[in-house]
């Protein structure tokens, strides 16, 4: 006989979690399905571990780059250590004691789908009253000429113990960048090869500076490079469409995510597997019918972040709570699309929310936009002898609300909510001339973009 | 024959410099008068240099609460040089020329108000067709116990060149709680003396968390204990009304601010020498007929920082310029009395905008206050370990926005601008709930806020 609940989650990570926390504040039961750890990648082998290490080059960077501190370095091992104790050892009952406590209950194991509202989980046969959730995320793709010299992928460059002599880097994405900071910082001799530039969704100067960064603390970046062959001999040696061969003691295979969605029974709803799944705006999957199949977080596509997963994790819990009262929701999901921050931990960090300029305009938006040098702030002076930094702002012409914002420079990392409020709050340029930044604060920023405006 | 100019502004500090800058943009000619130093007390002995002393000590203690991160330490003449170079080695050539840049004529002496649209400087006598701006800021008040002892006032405490082997700080506000880190960072063995507790117009949790943090750096916090009377001979030596004596090698008076108003001339238009000028929301001194004097900054006592005087010197040239041309300005003061932002540079910071409970409350509004601990915040406990932190949030329940918010922690200065605007902006607290804060950064304390509160 079927364990029935309300709603199954297939899948522990911070979008599942979410999912069954407010599904169960809504008054629903749920079942969480984890075929892995609890906590999801997100804890284990990304934002967290890699953050981890990041903050103790950050901090020591920091610190360098204003005259009177002296004498900050990386302590290898420490920061290993700090790595391993905020992924928690990789040991997840912290996890699942918090998925009991949120009124959960949770089954290891791999979930598949076998039917309408069913869900196969080890010997286990689940059935929901109300809804479904894939939340399963996605996993590092290898690229073919990666295959077959089994690459470090996201999950062994946030989790290794020992710092390679060298690293190549293959890919200029998030990933990519961030991991070539932490590595290079720990000692190893990097080389970052993107296909084309560096970070490019995002507005040039962002990829500029950080190619920048790293090329300064010692990071060989070739841009414009791709992998063409690899072999493994002991050491790995890449062949480069530039006619050059590289040789490095590991290679990081950084190039894209898929769907873990191959084998959870996609199939049996006539789905295919190891597709996306595409979503509305309460995450309910809309190729199958029935309203019962939702996909939250990674894996419908939208935005692969964990924050956003976790947002669209309450969303989806809240819609099914309230049509299980036979309510259409009114909290739907309205920032997947066009109000998406995120923060890239390199030195210099990058932050953005929102639209880019090309975003905006292909949207059908007048749009201007206005640029400045963070360094011209005083409080960014303050922050850092020589500060380097840049601004993008992109206004709404005819709204004059701000559309989308572009950061990049030491320490932008806690400005974007600022702009995160002001795009998802629609305030207009007239309001936000009275949001007064305070004296001598990098955020005094707002005051030059406003003023560059016009204001 | 007097110089005539449309706009004859009596000091040349930030909130000066924003006024002839706005009055010049707006098409009026403008003449600044300055007695001492262009640039203000801001620029030589106030923001800038002690936040270029402050900057160091924080970045350090930053880097040393990071497991990874070693060997940070302070060099005390580093700081200093620093220091010395963000206040231009106390010339204000610099300032002098951008003033002539931005368009204005600058008079060197001290501005006294002859009549109406009338002041003397040094030989010069100028005629204002417009109007005159008083934006002379404030003075330390030096209270009666310590008036004998020349005790150091916010200037000596921003630009002295050599540490006190030990030193005595009288008052528990802004000045007094960094001053006292700035020098117990550098060496000095630091009493704190409050006559009360510490931010006492802040949450109480500001003042205790930066009174812990100052006793954890070394500094001597002796709550509610006042100073009676004080002598000198080589050290000061202060009678406390404990009935205890204490010896410091220097003691600093932070005990308050008066208006720089006593030799301005004021008596020619019936107003006291010494007062504070009352205004109206363009700034315009309510107490003088006509409708030609205009207070801007410190003076008008709204509120003393820097940022908020530069705010209303735009809202007053602004003001000026559109009243020249026959219209009545549309962009009013909306910020000075119920948004006004603050970050104040302990360790850890506080950083605050907006009301709170209490004054929310008197202003008779519905309030309710949501708590959270910071180092709740996965965010924060990758940028400190062991992060202490805490938040207040104050929301008009009638409108579901945010009335104020209260941070104090390391690294929240830069948090607070996203308050500001939610405040400003009268940003709904349903629209706030699809700003998604960037995990993991520390702004993710918005989202636990409202989680709190209850979305």
């Amino acid at each position: 006989m079927a364990d029935v609940y309300d709603v199954i989650v297939i899948g522990a990570g911070p979008t599942g979690e979410n999912v069954a926390k407010r599904a169960v504040r809504g008054g629903l039961t749920a079942a969480v399905v984890e075929s892995e750890l609890a906590g999801g990648e997100c804890s284990y082998w990304a934002c967290m571990p890699s953050k981890a290490l990041l903050r103790p080059a950050a901090a020591v960077s920091e610190a360098n780059h204003v005259k009177g501190a002296v004498g900050a370095r990386l302590e290898v091992s420490g920061v290993l250590a700090r790595r391993d104790k905020f992924a928690h050892y990789w040991k997840d009952d912290g996890q699942v004691e918090w998925l009991k406590n949120a009124g959960a209950d949770f089954f290891r194991g791999a979930g598949r789908i076998s039917g309408e509202r069913a869900v196969k989980v080890a010997d286990a046969e689940l059935r929901a009253r109300q809804a479904v959730v894939v939340a399963v995320g996605t996993r590092a793709v290898v690229p073919p000429p990666l295959a077959g010299v089994k690459p470090w992928t996201s999950r062994e460059a946030t989790s290794a113990h020992e710092v390679p002599e060298s690293l190549a880097v293959v890919g200029g994405g998030v990933v990519g960048c961030e991991m070539a900071a932490a590595w290079s910082a720990l000692g190893s001799r990097v080389t970052l090869l993107p296909r084309g530039g560096l970070l490019e969704r995002l507005p040039g100067f962002a990829g500029d500076l950080v190619a920048k960064g790293l090329a300064d603390s010692g990071v060989d970046v070739r841009l414009g490079v791709g992998v063409t062959g690899a072999t493994r001999n002991g050491s790995v040696t890449l062949t480069l469409d530039d006619g050059t061969t590289l040789e490095a003691a590991e290679v990081l295979a950084a190039t894209g995510r898929a769907p873990r969605t191959d084998d959870i029974g996609l199939e049996s709803v006539g789905l295919a597997p190891g597709s996306w799944l595409d979503v509305d705006d309460t995450m309910r999957v809309t190729a199958v019918d029935g309203g019962w199949l939702y996909a939250s977080g990674d894996v419908n596509r939208l935005a692969l972040l964990t924050h956003m997963g976790k947002y669209q994790g309450r969303i989806c819990g809240d819609a099914i709570a309230a049509r299980a009262k036979g309510k259409e929701p009114e909290v739907r999901d309205r920032s997947s699309k066009t109000c998406i921050p995120q923060v890239i931990f390199t030195l210099p960090e990058v932050a953005a929310v929102g639209l880019t300029r090309e975003q905006a305009e292909a949207a059908g938006h007048a749009v201007r936009v206005v640029e400045y040098e963070i360094g011209d702030v005083a409080g960014a002076r303050l922050f850092a002898d020589d500060y380097t930094g840049h601004a993008q702002m992109v206004v709404n012409e005819q709204t004059k609300t701000i559309l989308g914002m572009t950061l990049a420079g030491p320490g932008v990392g806690e400005m974007i909510h600022a702009a995160t409020i002001a795009v998802a709050g629609q305030v207009p340029l007239d309001s936000l001339w009275h949001a007064v930044p305070s004296y001598p604060t990098m955020s005094e920023l707002w005051l030059r973009l406003l003023e560059t405006y016009g204001l």
